[in-house]
């Protein structure tokens, strides 16, 4: 349990710590393995305010075209989540299954009792880009999941464990805002984890009041500080979807700022955990930028050392090769003076002014936590971004995946 | 022996095949290791006309800065080159070693009876950034070496083999034309190899007869269409140079165009050896964009595709994973319509209007060529890039380089 933001985050919650929310994880099939791969996220109101964002990717999967078109609305009732299949790069079918997919959660849930149309439904998918997903085992879990929706905190659990691709942990986490409101979250992502949101997808709950302009605000607010600032491999999804559901069941209007750092502590949380289970992972890194001219050249630059093969390849040998991050912050496009640059490894420093200093190929980097800071010195802004080692876990792990 | 740009290519023979020059490489004691590193390579005239191209990152090191003050002049009477030490990130006093070794190459040619200054001398170095190169060895050696120079194809080889790092071949190529005039050329490069010319050292020379300027529009020519679009793994180096002397001794004097050609001929077929004996490579990959909006378009997105951790690791695995193509160029900054892609893989169809083609996850990439094709159907412009897979080697290689 950590303080924070004015409140207390507790991983043993996710969505359904609000009130207003059930959820559910289910195995309908579509993995081969047999594990859970379908979660729904239904927010019981009595409000349904909702943002979203996207990936930038020009390629958007099927499930983000449906969903973005739901979210113009500003209300979602419920979000759907399949793993085993991205359904992404299939063309108008694929697009036609997202949209049958919606339409199936909104007539079980109706049936069920709670009225819903597919324009309130949102839907996401994760898994092998370029396969049609196997829609008779879809539209029969979609049936059968609506009765499993529990409330409590199970049912954002099973939900969580429902989304995983490669992840090996599920990954959830609520924030307790002084017992009066709550701000729930759940996340999947591993690899394919880059700049515009991290191969992931998040559904994130809140019995808070807001407005669906409220809500996109602290979204947009929490995404830029976090997931965008989580860069596993450079590679940007095809599938990435952040949602964030509001039922305003606590009766409470927190205040935009309370609302934005709420939600900023969640996605932050979340992105820490994204970092700790990436796909390979050996070493955890931050690498922050600090006396930059600006905000944007700290983030190119922490970016380019974060995304670095030399870099990351020498953090996996736990190599103090400073001389690589030298030659990575030299070639972005910033604003730079080669012999003001400092660089220390977990607070030791390794370069200074541009040349090594004493000791510098001695600084023990065998933990699993390293602490990569540059300073520029020809400004006064910073970044950071979190990402990992490139080690024998990542590329095993990736050279077989689809076949 | 191949037929290229009106003449013949030989890959047994380098630097020395010109008429005019000499050239050298033995063992200094700068590597621990006990192989050779040190190189010298002469031009004895009667012309001494030279241009450079250097890389771009912004720390740049020692050698560099020196040898871009040398080629102001637009004349060159020999080049050193060293390996086991990049002499980058030394500051001050690397650059006054830098200078004090080709003052050193100066004065021992001077003796050795052609006068020569210092400013007619440029300085290469490759190796691990960050210490001070052993200077003490470094002297002696070039005071040795100029009485190693050697005319015929021995000393060529011998200057391409002491400039091998990682490189577990040495490479050179000479063009032959019509029996009259030559180019030759060496190159080294294995990892750190990317845009800015890829981290690589390449002396070429020719007998034919040509001012600065000539060489200058030849070089940079050539190498915008080669070197630059070489790109093992994203991170450009420090110490990127490339060096085309003429000691116009043919007596032949071609027009631009032929210089043009022959100039690229020989850096194309040294950046397919780079290729092939790049770091951990298991597959030599052409990764080539077709239809583009423009030139630039195309290489942006051949770019993104051959430094996507995801593809690269994929065709490590030999699998035709072309949904990770599409996330790649879906990604990349362009004009682009995502229901226009398609992809082909060694000529098979695997991706045709965005979506997946029959039998694309069966296509075979076992072998070690794979020629990875990308048509965006918005326009007429194409372009390729270079590149390999990212193998276990790599990360090995890179993970204990410095340590």
């Amino acid at each position: 349990m950590t303080e924070i933001a004015g409140g207390q985050l507790l991983r043993t919650q996710g969505v359904t710590a609000p009130a207003g929310f059930r959820a559910a994880g289910i195995t309908a099939g579509i993995k081969a393995n047999g594990k859970s791969d379908l979660a729904l996220v239904f927010n019981e109101g009595p409000e349904l305010a909702a943002a979203g964002v996207f990936t930038a990717n020009k390629v958007k999967a099927a499930p983000v075209l449906w969903s973005q078109q739901v979210l113009t609305t500003g209300r979602l009732r419920a979000v759907v989540l399949n793993s085993g299949g991205a359904n992404a790069c299939t063309g108008a079918p694929g697009f036609q299954d997202a949209h049958k997919t919606a339409e199936q959660v909104a007539a079980s849930l109706s049936d069920w009792g709670t009225e819903t149309g597919a324009i309130e439904v949102a839907v996401c998918s994760t898994g092998l880009i370029g396969d049609r997903l196997p829609m008779d085992k879809v539209l029969a879990g979609v049936t059968a999941i609506v009765h499993e929706l529990a409330g409590g905190i199970s049912g954002g659990t099973d939900a969580a464990h429902a989304v995983m691709t490669t992840d090996t942990v599920p990954k959830q986490v609520a924030l307790h805002h002084g017992g009066k409101w709550k701000v729930g979250g759940m996340a999947k992502g591993a690899g394919m984890l880059a700049p515009s949101l991290a191969t992931m997808l998040c559904v994130l709950t809140t019995d808070a009041v807001a407005t669906a302009e409220q809500l996109d605000e602290a979204l947009r607010h929490a995404t830029r500080m976090t997931f965008d600032r989580l860069d596993v491999d450079g590679a940007a999804s095809t599938n990435d979807t952040v949602l964030l559901l509001s039922s305003g069941a606590s009766n409470v209007a927190p205040s935009q700022d309370e609302l934005n750092a709420a939600v900023l502590a969640v996605c932050d949380d979340l992105a820490e955990q994204m970092m700790a289970d990436a796909e390979g992972v050996t070493k955890r890194v931050r690498v922050t930028v600090n006396g930059a001219a600006s905000e944007q050249d700290a983030l190119i630059a922490a970016r380019g050392v974060a995304r670095d093969s030399l870099v990351k390849t020498a953090l996996f040998g736990s190599d103090p090769n400073w001389g690589r991050v030298l030659a990575a912050v030299g070639i972005a496009p910033i604003t730079l003076d080669p012999d003001r640059i400092a660089v220390s490894f977990n607070g030791n420093p390794v370069c200074i002014d541009g040349v090594g200093a004493p000791g510098a190929r001695e600084v023990d980097l065998s933990g699993g936590d390293i602490d990569l800071t540059i300073e520029l010195g020809v400004g006064e802004h910073t970044a950071s971004i979190r990402t990992t080692d490139l080690s024998h876990g990542y590329v095993e792990e990736n050279s077989a995946y689809s076949s």
